[in-house]
């Protein structure tokens, strides 16, 4: 996670009651969509490597039906509004889905996480892990 | 995850070359369409628990956009084809987009899971919280 960024999730009023019980979890899986980038690609080169990888080995959202997904920390709901910490989407990304964290569905021991591993585990720089908001992938900034 | 349950997923010969440096992940991240369920409800019962709760803050199906998305392990990949354990998929369940997973992203330390808690926290039967497919929340079986 981005976890010093801070943001906003405003849901449709129609929506609203579908947040109720939420704010009991600190953590949110945001599934969006990558509205920003109009094209497909088969390989791409990650933010963090120079050479292409299968899109389904990486994160970037040139990928078929440009789907993204984002881990965020949940500081409070307030009426039809979330308040995020860790976000690293572009500003008016289209929301599709919210759901509740949870390490028993979500999370995995005894991970290995192939080419990513040599930038995760310290061999290269940290900043290269860190910077991974859909901004830079699109070379937006 | 249903740890013990093993499962294939096919990807079209198409998006074949995606696939490519994805094998040196130990668990991928399954984000499809819930396509047997054909209502959206803002409010209902998750299978282990006994009251209404707001769609956002459960994994049913009958969630606006019925996106769905798993954490499984990556067993293997031959040609077209992801061998996986720990599915909770119905058969024939359309695929949206495949993700590596990283615990770097993927992973949150210090979580709360609300009015999950009291479930996964083993106060209640352990049986509750394993039966969690997506047939089971149909009310297929």
């Amino acid at each position: 996670m981005a976890t010093d960024t801070s943001g906003t999730v405003k849901v449709f009023p129609e929506y609203k009651e579908g947040l109720r019980d939420l704010d009991g979890f600190s953590h949110v899986i945001l599934v969006y969509y990558f509205h920003r980038s109009k094209n497909v690609k088969l390989t791409a080169k990650p933010y963090m490597d120079n050479c292409q990888r299968g899109i389904f080995s990486i994160r970037s959202p040139h990928r078929p039906n440009h789907i993204g997904m984002t881990l965020v920390e949940l500081v409070k709901i307030d009426d039809d509004t979330l308040y995020i910490k860790g976000v690293d989407m572009v500003n008016e990304t289209p929301l599709l889905d919210i759901k509740p964290y949870s390490p028993s569905f979500d999370m995995a021991v005894e991970v290995k996480t192939g080419w990513m591993e040599q930038f995760l585990n310290g061999k290269r720089s940290k900043r290269m892990t860190i910077v991974n908001s859909e901004e830079d992938w699109l070379h937006l900034k």
